[in-house]
This record gives structure tokens, sequence and C-alpha cells, in this order.
């Protein structure tokens, strides 16, 4: 029989009042307001916390307090990873970044979903899908991603933007729901 | 003659620095903090300083921390209600949830508004108006809720959608404005 | 030669890294830390750790936690200016505001950019433009103010706006992007 972590993290419906998943919540909440206590002269005590947070990281990561996980364990971060004050990310499915991206403050990434059918709804289980960020990605402040997006390499995501599809490459998207709106020469 | 408090919660204009309201918003900031101060292993002290600080609930309340409200006291909300991390509700009027009301993080629900005539706004003085949910309601993360809004019941209001007018039962919105994308089926 | 902070107020490329500007951010993240602690009683205390934190201001001056800046000496507010919760000012070149202006909950202001090439991008330099306010403003809750935007006298920014554009007197702005939605009566 599958448990309800595996089930989560395939992108089933699952029942987050499981036992198992509970207590890694409040463990990736006990990390998390740790990490939020740090001091801004504990720069190596941040990114060590990091590194023990994340599921996986490249050597130089960065956050700015106060950050929110609903994991951890399930968000990985490529080299140069750098995110300003407040970012959100519930991380129910997977979420990965290539290197060298940046988000902005108050950018909220989230693959938690649950059924549109309030019946289904209120029955407790929920779901979540994956989201995959390529290289060189800057996401600006206050932007939202949406459950299930793949955004692409060198992209550019605006200032309040809500991304709600996929993203290619090279482009820079902005709006709500967010657009292409401009390319970029690489 | 009326108080001021009378004034406010009737929707009319008021004095935001008459001592009772700045007295009632001290109280509600230190009910606030203390909430936000405690730790994840405290659930069962989350949903009682929650009773104590709205002004009604069900049985089966959460938020994450952190919590923002103006009273609290204006704030009631039926069975079943989950917030997650970092909400705001501005309830300087009633702010009414049905049962099984859910709330994504960075939800924004603001009764608070003031005039748009600059030499009016400077006065101090300024009003609000209440804001009610239905049954069944899903609050996507990062919307926001403008003043005097109506929301139906089995309503999901999408991630990042911005509610300047009431909503009909059975549909999801989202956008800026916000806008019916869908109807869904019950 | 000029310094880094010197390029930085000019709204040219600069180094981040550099330590004059490193010890500068540390120290107001410091302020800041020291601000976001205080308590809802001490009102006073706010007021005055405000005034040291910022460029200038005007005597009645209040922000709620929680505040952040990037250096707080670039943001200079008139009298009477007022913040709600939570509001974000990525002050990297100079924020103006003139007086009477207030704040709803979340307001983000972001004098900060990067090159969107991503190779110029990654090399850390960094580049900002100044924004500026005039009298009588009012940001609703969650809105977005771009780098380099100027805004006139008497203008409401509506709530989840996200401003792209300068912004001229007297109009109501909302939004993404933002436009005039109502001229004001004065």
């Amino acid at each position: 029989m599958r448990t309800e972590k595996e089930k989560m993290l395939a992108g089933e419906m699952y029942n987050p009042a499981d036992p198992v998943l509970l207590k890694d919540r409040e463990e990736a909440r006990r990390k998390v307001r740790i990490y939020n206590q740090t001091l801004e002269t504990e720069g190596e005590k941040r990114s060590k916390l990091l590194k023990e947070l994340l599921g996986s990281t490249g050597e130089n990561v960065y956050m700015e307090p106060n950050i929110r996980f609903d994991y951890g364990y399930n968000t990985h971060v490529g080299e140069n990873f750098f995110a300003n004050f407040d970012c959100t990310i519930l991380d129910v499915c997977e979420v990965r970044f290539g290197d060298n991206c940046m988000l902005a403050p108050g950018v909220q990434i989230y693959t938690a979903t649950h059924p549109l059918n309030p019946t289904e709804r209120n029955s407790g289980k929920e779901y979540a899908i994956p989201i995959t960020f390529g290289n060189n990605v800057w996401i600006g402040g206050s932007a939202v991603i949406n459950p299930g997006v793949t955004v692409g390499d060198n992209v550019v995501i605006a200032s309040g933007a809500v991304v709600t599809k996929d993203v290619p490459d090279n482009v820079v998207v902005g709006g709500n729901p967010a657009k292409v709106i401009k390319q970029i020469e690489i």
C-alpha cells in the first residue's frame, strides 16, 4: 500500500492530516522559525540552516527572512540562489530552481492546490503539482507562481505577475494572468 | 449622541483617534503579537487564542502566523476555518465567513477605506464597509478582497485576484479586477 | 574615482557587494529588526526609531511593523506619513514622499532592478531608479510601485495595482499594469 507521502509527491490526492506529514511540516516550521530568528550578522548560519532545510542546494544560497515553506525538503535550488524578504514556497510537491535564480521580495510559489468542487474540497484531501524554473530566472517582487508551472531559462517575471501557464526561454512575462511582454536577446 | 465605534460599525465616517477605538486596536495588536509568537507545537493554544481574539468562531479554527487584524472582534468565522501564512484582515467593519472557508497564504481582506478627495481624507476621518463570504469559499494566495464585497457559496477566488465586486455562488473568479472565469458544477 | 555608493545613488550599475554598502545594509537591517520588535504600546519609540532610520521625515510619522528597507537613509517622507502592516521599500535609490501620504498594508515600493540580459545580471552588478510621490497620495493594499515611477499629487492607487508608469495629479489608478480609472475632483 502506498503512503500518503508517496501519493502527495506523485501529485495525487492525499490526506494532509497523515501523522508522518504532520510531523514533517512541524519540523519544517521549527527550522523556518529558527531561520527567521537569526540576526543580520549571521549570514553563514543562515546559509548553513538553508542547506539543512532544503532538499538540495548549490554552495552559494541565501534568503532574507521571513521565509515560509511547507516541507523545505521538496525545494531544490541550484548555485547562486538568492531570495529577498518574505518569500513563500508551498513545496508540497517538488519546486526546482536551476542556477543563478533570484527572487525579489514577497514572491509566492504555490505547488499546493485543492479540488474546485466544494464537497471534494471539504473532504480535507488535497493535491499538488510540481513547479520548475530553468537557469538564470529573475522573479520580480510579489509575483505569484501557480501549481504546475514550468519556467524556461533566462526568464524575467515582472513584479506583480500572476503566472498561470508555462513560460518559454528568453522572455519577460507580466500581468495577471501573465503573458509574454518582451523577448530577451541572448 | 452616537459613539465613534457605533459610527464605525455602521459604515459611516468616524474618527479612528477616538480613545475607545485606540484602546481596542492596541488590545487586538497585543493579542495578535502573542499569537504570532506561539510555537508550531502549540496548535491548541493557537485555537484558544483565536477564539478569544475573534468575534465568533466554529469549534475547528486555525491560522498560520503571522496574522494581522485591526480589531479581531469584528471578524466572525464559521466551522472549519483555515488560513495559511501571513493573512491580513482589516476588520474595521464586520467580516463574516460561513463554514468550510480556507485562505491560502498572504490573503488580504480590507473593509477599511478612505475618501478619494484629499482634503476629506486628510481630515483623518475614515470609514469601512463589511465583507461577507458564504460557505465553502476557497481564497487563493495573495488575493485581495476590497471593502463591501459579498462572496457567495462554493466560490474559488484565484491566486492573485483583486476582488472589487460581488461574486455569485458556484464560480471561480480571477484577474485584476477579478472576473468570473469558470462555473463550478455542484 | 567614484565610489560604488555614488554610482548606486546616481542610478548607474554598481556592485552591491561593496564593503561600505554591505555595512550600510547590515546597519539598516539591525535598525529594522529592532523596530519590528517594538511593542504596540511603544508608539513614541517607533516614531523616534523611524526618524533615526529614514533619510528625513516630518514630525508625525508612523509605520506598523513589520517594515522592510534596504538602506532606510534613502527614504524621505513628509509630514503625516502613515504606513499600515508589512510595507516593503527597497530604497537603493531615493524614495521621496510629499506630505499626507498613507500606505495600506503590504505595499511594495521597489527602486531596485537588474539587467534583463542573464549574463549581465549574473555579473552581480545591478542598478536602481528613484521613485517619487507627491502630496496627499494614498496607496492601496498590496500595490506594487516599480522603479522610476513618479506619482503626482492627490493620487489614489487602488489595492493590488501594479504601477509601471508615471501617474499624473488627481487620478485613481488601478489594475495590472495600472491605468487611470477615475479623475478626482479637487
